[in-house]
C-alpha cells in the first residue's frame, strides 16, 4: 500500500470526480431522479438514516467503497472486533464492544466477557439495592440523589444517558454530574444535595485524575462533616485501579472495575454507566446496551454499501477530504438528546483529531471537523443564519424522533416541521427569482425588491444527514451512540490514525502540573515565555491574598 | 472604495505580509523580543486583554490599523454609535449602545433613552415588588420562581447572565428558561414548578416567535389550570408589540417594551433582562449595563491601536482571511461562564455569517468562523487533542476570572494553572528533541521512544487570546458581553457585512409553517423533494395516532 492516501487510486479518481461534478446542486440531483431518496436512505431497527440530501452520486459512493476496500476497512473491522491490538501506540486492544457482546470474546486466549459479566452482575445487585431502598445511607436513610465525579470519557456518557432517558424511569434517585475541576461546579452542585441521602460515584480509569480527584476529596470532606467515620458507605467508585480507589477510603464492595482495554469515551458501556443503572434502572441500561450490540452485529456483518456507519463515516470523509469541509454540526433536534453534541466532540475530535498516521508519518490530509452544535431549534435564532448564508459550508446531522415521550402533540409537530424545514431549505436554498416573487406577493416596491434581493437569497445545497429514531428508548440511544462509534472507527481508517489513543492531551497536563506549583507564595515567575509569565504574575497579583 | 475587500492595499500588503512570515513559529517570537507580552497585552477596568500568543508582530498589528483605516472603521463606529441606519437592509439603527447610554442619544432629533429610562424605572418597581414580596401570585403567595419564555436573543443573554451571577443574590426568585419547541423542554420545566408561585416572563419582541408562542400558551393552560382566571397575575411581557401581549393576556403594567432598533442578540441590557432584575437584582443589573457602558465609552474613544474591540476584531480578521482559519474556539475556564460559547455563537455567527455585502455584492472573502466551545477544564478531557494535535488551527479564546466567588482554594489554583499551561502548550509545542528527552527520563527503551515519537510531537504555534477578569461581577459581565459585541461589529466593518440583519433565518421559518399543516392527516405528502416527502412520510407512519 503507498504510504499516503492521496497516492490511493480511489482517492484520485474521487478528487477527480469532485472536480467534475462540483457544479452539480442538490437541488438538480433531486430533480433529475425521483428515486433518489430510496437509493440513498438505509433503515435498520427503528432507525431511518437518510443521506440523499449530501452531495453524492451513485458513482461518489461506488468510488467512497473503492477507498475503504482500498484501505483494508474490511480487515481493519476484523481487527478491532476480534481484540487486537488496534491501539498500536498504547500497544493495546480496543474491546469496547466487547463491553456488551453476548458470545464470548476470546482475546489472547482469555474470555474478556467474563470480568464484564460479573462486574455487570455486581453493578446489577448494587443498583437494584439503591433503588429499592435496601441499600441506604450512613442514617438510614434512602438515597435519593446520586453525584458522578468524572470527566471526559467518565462523565459525558452517563451524563448523555441519565438526561435522554430521565422519561423511562419514576422511581431512584436522581443524577447530577460534577466534572471540571473549577470550585463554581462542585460547590454548586453539593449546595443542591444533603449529605445522609447522597451517593457520590468516583468515576476515573486511572483513579488519578487530577479534576476528579479534586472534586472527591472536597465531596468526601463534605460528607464527613455530617457523617463523620460513617462517610465511606456513601461513597463508591469506578476504576482501573481498585487499590487507589481502596485507599481513597471506598469500601472494597463498593469498586466497580473497568479495564485498560476500553478507552474512556468508548466506556459507556461499561461500569462507567453506573449512574445510569442507578437513576435510570438496570433494565434500561441493560437495553442499551443491546442497542449497541445491535449495531455492532450490524456493523460487523452488512455490507458497506449498506452499513449505516460505512456509510456516515465515507460520508464525513467525501466532506472533509475532497469538499473540503473543516466542521460538522450535531443538531438533534430533542432537547433530551441536548448532551449529545459534547458527547460526540468527544468521540470524534479525540478520535481523530490527528495529524499523524499509524506509522508515525505525516497525514497528507485533513482529518476530523470540528464537532459542534446544540439541540434544535434553538440554534434556528442563533447560528443558523451561518449555515444558510455564511461563506463556509458545514455539514450537519439532524436528529429526531418520531413520537414523544409527552403529550403536548403541538410542541412536537412544531418541532418536526422544523426539522423537515431546515434539511430542505439547507438543500435547495432559495433563487433570485423565488426570492423576488415572495417579496412581491408580500406587496414590497420594485425599489426595495431589488434592494433587499441580494440578502434574501440562499444558495443551498448545503449537505445534511438526517435520523429518524421511531422513538427515545435506552435500546435506540444505544444504537445511536454505537452508530458514532462505528463511524469514527471508519473514518480513522480512511484517514489512517489510531482512533485510540490521544497523546495531544499530555503536554498540557505535565505543563499545568508545573505551573501549579508556581501559583503558590508571591514571588513573580520567570520561567515561562513572557506572555505565561505575565499571565500568571498578573494573576498572583490579584488574587485573594 | 474599490468594491472588492481583497482589493485594497491594505489586504494585499497583508496577503504579501502572511507569505513572507507564514514560517514565523510563536516560540521564536517569544524568544526574540522578551518585552512581546508588555507590546500585545491591554489593560483595562479590571480585564487584561493579552494577545502576544496570537500570530502577529507589530507590523501585522500596523497593517491591520492600515486595514480598518482603509475600511472606514473609524466612521462606521461613528455611524453606529449616534444612531445612524447601519442596518441598511432592514432600514433601522442599531442602538444597543443607547441601551446603557447615561447621556441623551438623540435619534431623528428623538432622545431615545427617555424611553429606555422610563422602561428601566418599570423594570426597577417591579423586580423590587417582586424580590421584596410585596408584589405576590394570584393565592397570596411570593415568588419563588421565574420562567423565562424566549428563544436566540430573548433567551441566551439573560440566561448566561443569571446563571454567571448566581452567586451574587442569596434572596429572590429562582430563574429558570425554556427556548426549545421541543414539548420535553416545557413540560420537564413546569414538572418542578408550582403555579401559585411561579411568575412566567413571555418573552419576544414581535410576540410572534413560533417557539415562544407555543412554550407560552402551554404554560398558561398550567397555571389557569391551578389559578383558573386569576392566572394572568403570574404572566409578564416583553416585547416591541404590547397590543399582542395584552391580546394574549398579559396585565398592560406587566408590559415591558423593547423597540425595533434593538436586535435580539443585542438587547440584554434592555427589557430583555428582565429575570436578571427579577432573580439577581436590580441594581446588579444596573452594574452589568454600567460595565457595558464602560466598554462603549471605551470602544468610541480610544485609539485603534489601544481598542480592545477593535484589537479582538482585527486579530480574528487576520486568523480567518490571512492563516485560513475556519472555527474559533472560546473557552472559558470558569463555570460561571458556561453559557458564554452559546450567547457568542448567537452573536458572532447571526451578526457576520453572511456572504454578502453591505452594497448587495458577493462577498471574495470568508466571513464569519464556526463560534464553538466549552467551559474548561472540560475540554481538555475531550476535544483539546484535536487544538493540539489536529490538521487544522482553531484559534481559541481563554477566558479566566482571578477570585473565585467560593472558597475552594486549591482548586481555583489547579483551575488556573490549567488554564496558562494550556495556552503555552498551545504557543509552544513539544520538539522532537524534547518529547524524545521526556520519555527518556521516564525510562522508556529507545526503540519504544522511537515508535512513540511522532504521536508525541506538538507542532504548538497555534494562536491563542487570554482574558483575564479580576473578579466575575456583573459589571465585569456586562464589559465582557459589550467588549464582544463591539468586536463583531468591528469584524462586519473589515467583512462589509450588515452586522444587524438576519435574513437566513427566513426560509426555513417559511417552509416550516407549510410543512406544520402537512402533518396533520393521514395522507401521505408528495409537494417536497423526494428526501423531504420520504422523511414526512415515514414520520406520519410512525407517529402515534
Amino acid at each position: 500500500m503507498p504510504s499516503a492516501r492521496s497516492d490511493l487510486p480511489a482517492w484520485q479518481k474521487l478528487t477527480e470526480h469532485q472536480r467534475a461534478q462540483s457544479r452539480l446542486h442538490l437541488r438538480e440531483l433531486f430533480a433529475r431522479d425521483p428515486g433518489r431518496f430510496r437509493t440513498f436512505s438505509l433503515a435498520l431497527d427503528g432507525m431511518l438514516l437518510d443521506y440523499s440530501k449530501q452531495r453524492v452520486t451513485v458513482e461518489t459512493m461506488r468510488l467512497l467503497m473503492e477507498l475503504a476496500r482500498e484501505c483494508e476497512l474490511e480487515a481493519w473491522r476484523a481487527q478491532m472486533l476480534t481484540g487486537e491490538r488496534v491501539n498500536a501506540s498504547e500497544d493495546r486492544a480496543a474491546l469496547h464492544v466487547a463491553l456488551r457482546a453476548d458470545a464470548p470474546v476470546p482475546v489472547e486466549g482469555q474470555d474478556v466477557t467474563r470480568e464484564v459479566t460479573a462486574v455487570l452482575a455486581d453493578m446489577r445487585r448494587f443498583a437494584r439495592g439503591v433503588r429499592s431502598g435496601r441499600a441506604r445511607g450512613a442514617s438510614g436513610r434512602v438515597f435519593t440523589d446520586v453525584l458522578n465525579l468524572g470527566i471526559g470519557g467518565s462523565d459525558l456518557g452517563p451524563r448523555l444517558a441519565c438526561d435522554a432517558l430521565k422519561h423511562c424511569s419514576n422511581a431512584g434517585p436522581r443524577a447530577h454530574f460534577v466534572s471540571n475541576v473549577d470550585g463554581a461546579a462542585i460547590a454548586g452542585a453539593l449546595d443542591r444535595l444533603t449529605p445522609a441521602t447522597t451517593l457520590v460515584v468516583v468515576s476515573s480509569k486511572t483513579f488519578g485524575t487530577q479534576e476528579t480527584l479534586a472534586n472527591a476529596r472536597t465531596a468526601r470532606a463534605w460528607l464527613e462533616k455530617k457523617l463523620k467515620d460513617k462517610a465511606a458507605r456513601h461513597l463508591c467508585a469506578v476504576t482501573a485501579d481498585p487499590a487507589r480507589a481502596l485507599a481513597f477510603g471506598v469500601p472494597a464492595d463498593r469498586i466497580f472495575r473497568t479495564w485498560d482495554w476500553v478507552g474512556g469515551r468508548y466506556s459507556l458501556c461499561s461500569a462507567v454507566g453506573l449512574p445510569v443503572a442507578l437513576a435510570i434502572g438496570m433494565e434500561r441500561f441493560e437495553e442499551l446496551r443491546a442497542g449497541a450490540r445491535a449495531i455492532d452485529e450490524h456493523f460487523a456483518r452488512a455490507p458497506l454499501e449498506q452499513n449505516l456507519p460505512v456509510v456516515m463515516g465515507l460520508l464525513e470523509v467525501w466532506n472533509v477530504n475532497f469538499l473540503g469541509c473543516g466542521a460538522r454540526a450535531v443538531l438533534p433536534y430533542d432537547e433530551r438528546l441536548r448532551w449529545l453534541p459534547a458527547y460526540l466532540q468527544q468521540l470524534e475530535m479525540e478520535s481523530c483529531g490527528k495529524s499523524v498516521t499509524r506509522d508515525g508519518s505525516r497525514a497528507g490530509h485533513a482529518t476530523a471537523p470540528v464537532t459542534w452544535g446544540s439541540a434544535g431549534t434553538d440554534g434556528q435564532h442563533a447560528y443558523f443564519q451561518l449555515l444558510h448564508q455564511g461563506t463556509s459550508t458545514v455539514p450537519a446531522d439532524f436528529i429526531a424522533c418520531c413520537r414523544p415521550h409527552h403529550g403536548l402533540r403541538s410542541h412536537h409537530q412544531a418541532l418536526l416541521a422544523n426539522f423537515f424545514a431546515q434539511t430542505e431549505a439547507l438543500a435547495r436554498g432559495m433563487t433570485g427569482e423565488e426570492a423576488a416573487a415572495g417579496m412581491r406577493e408580500q406587496g414590497l416596491p420594485e425599489a426595495g425588491i431589488r434592494g433587499l434581493l441580494p440578502h434574501r437569497i440562499f444558495d443551498g445545497n448545503r449537505p445534511t444527514t438526517s435520523i429518524l429514531l421511531d422513538e427515545l428508548t435506552p435500546r435506540a440511544l444505544g444504537a445511536l451512540i454505537a452508530l458514532y462509534e462505528h463511524k469514527v472507527f471508519v473514518q480513522s481508517v480512511i484517514w489512517n490514525v489510531n482512533a485510540f489513543d490521544q497523546w495531544g492531551v499530555e503536554l498540557g497536563k505535565s505543563l499545568a502540573g508545573r505551573i501549579v506549583s508556581e501559583l503558590e507564595g508571591g514571588a513573580p515567575v520567570s520561567s515561562h515565555d513572557s506572555s505565561t509569565n505575565g499571565l500568571i504574575n498578573h494573576y498572583k497579583s490579584r488574587k485573594k491574598k
